[in-house]
């Protein structure tokens, strides 16, 4: 099942719009290509309308937020909405900045996304408006736990219900819900976390899987984090062997990802529906 | 005869002024050094005309073009020009919106460029005005087949002749051309298409070349097409020997040029003058 | 000794305000994690001043200053100053354009680096206002030689006494001073020249080692640099062994910093303290 939305992905090779952060474009670019898509990134105001509509998806990341690029994003974001594109969205570091969490909400509040992607503690300050964030990363606070985990859920479930969009929580555990349905994750390797830009090249990559499977907005979610994660997974052995660093996992991630196809993807899926 | 084009570059070490997009700009920087040049990044309306003055040639590139730099690439374009520096054109994604086709006609209004490099859309946008360009790759419909084959030379040089520059057409093949002569050059591997950048590095290394050999700047462009496209096949080999992707492709390929030298450019170069 | 600075890098995770330039900031961003510390990238005036108060240390780099960043430089870097965070300043290609110059004459005026880190075009240059930089490369007329080294030393202990603050000059041989103590480094490999940002990395990386070591500014300085150096030539050896080029080079010197630990940072660290 997971297999046939990466399949989709090489077959209609969807055309993304990007708009995002600096620090990690040339990788978002480079992972929409290995999963089989095809990037744009653009985002002056003059030309936002245009690029978006002759594109399949829309990925929005606010990772270096700037006064400039924020009218660019709602324009666009507008547009996919009226086009019937799905829009994706990355709240990079939200909470770490008044600026960041006042802009996140005005894109939530003008732009319908298909699905949201972030940390926990990021995804929680969305949703709960508060300013927990420690920089790009998850809070040790907002850590899910056994304990915890049913509760993460239900949350994730209402704040999906409220914003009619996926809901992608991503970390050592992933969590991926709509109001109905939800699948629990489990593949992926701590290296991840010690390369810029996982997170944002997850969330380009996952405007290509949506952008390829429209019908299936949920599974190609939970496809494209599988897929992440399996690579990362392989990417980490290729590190040990030679002996490498995180500059090297990256490579080897993006490598991974070129790499993969729906059979291997069906095989290296780990992940579960919760009850 | 190509050979002494690299030799010169690595002799000369031209310093490039680069005004250029975000997504690539690391991979254009990193391949002029591997050619031999020094490059500099610098778009700011403040400084671009002593940044140009000190340096050999001048690369602008559209790629994620804002109105910030827009200013900034006429005023260095029309230094660079006064000082007999060579400038090269990269119109990304030229077609792609009214935005980017009107800069590049201002530009190509304003500046005189040595080179113009872009796929066949691109190209053809630019001399026609048409805007069928798919994002930034070339549109099917623009395909060079053995039954265009003619028209598109022919095409090329009257647009080289109205433009005094030498047009570069990239692709499977690649037609170099001034309006007297035309180069034609079979290197190159598929695989060029699947990171990010590849043209903008190439036009980026371009730069070095002709500013290093500006009495010979047709032939300056053709052994730069086929180093690029030579150093592609050699990278291909080291991803398929080590199992890789395309970001190791694009590792390969930098280095590949870092190692190229003028002997084996000869050797390596597949190209023939059209007659 | 130097041991230690890098091991409470890693122990105390140092959380680092970048403001950097847009060619290299990925680069940055991967150090930064690569030797224990966290990154965060945002230089717009609306959060500047929240971002770099989450933080330890802040990182100014001018590579490819706008006039949108530099007041985004100065809040931050005057909060960072009252907050008692180190603050680097990393001048790249200051004295290419009176632009340059003067903002970098600013941000000293209006901050208070603990750390200035340059060639030594760079550092000549904002001591004494002559612009003498040929683009982001130290010029053959200023370079270290032994006729010139107590001269060199001398000069560098003098404008640290005036900017109060340590001074690190690097090149072949790298000098690090304050006032009363200064050292000599003698790792590194001439490739480090090569690659694009292998300055810029030392700085953001530096920014770690201070931020994590605020009561031995001067020594995490020095461990810094020593670190960098000796990773580079590890990284020489890989690039050799695997017949690679400059984009092997920039990954293996990543990876390198990534492996490094403090007992091996003791072993390879070359340097003498200037009697």
């Amino acid at each position: 099942m997971l297999g046939a939305c990466l399949d989709n992905v090489r077959e209609r090779k969807p055309l993304i719009h990007n708009i995002t952060n600096y620090v990690t474009i040339n990788d978002c670019a480079n992972i929409i290509l290995a999963c089989g898509g095809s990037p744009i990134m653009a985002d002056d105001l003059n030309e936002v309308n245009e690029i978006t509509t002759i594109c399949n998806g829309l990925n929005i990341n606010i990772g270096t937020l700037n006064e400039r690029t924020i009218e660019s994003m709602i324009l666009a974001g507008k547009q996919a909405n009226a086009l019937g594109h799905p829009v994706i969205f990355d709240p990079v570091g939200v909470g770490a900045s008044l600026f960041r969490t006042q802009t996140a909400r005005q894109l939530m509040k003008e732009i319908h996304f298909a699905v949201i992607r972030g940390n926990i503690s990021e995804i929680k300050t969305l949703a709960m408006g508060t300013n927990s964030t420690r920089g790009v990363d998850a809070d040790v606070i907002d850590q899910i736990t056994v304990e915890n985990f049913a509760d993460v859920i239900s949350f994730a479930r209402n704040f999906s219900k409220k914003m009619q969009a996926v809901i992608a929580i991503t970390g050592a555990i992933d969590i991926v819900t709509n109001e109905k349905q939800t699948y629990v994750i489990r593949n992926g390797v701590p290296m991840m976390s010690e390369i810029t830009g996982s997170g944002c090249m997850l969330t380009a990559m996952t405007a290509a899987y949506i952008a390829a499977n429209q019908e299936e907005i949920l599974k190609s979610v939970v496809a494209s984090i599988c897929a992440m994660g399996y690579c990362g997974e392989r990417a980490y052995e290729k590190v040990v062997a030679h002996d490498g660093g995180n500059a090297s996992f990256r490579n080897f991630l993006i490598d991974e990802v070129y790499k993969l196809d729906g059979q291997k993807l069906e095989v290296g899926a780990k992940y579960e529906i919760y009850q």
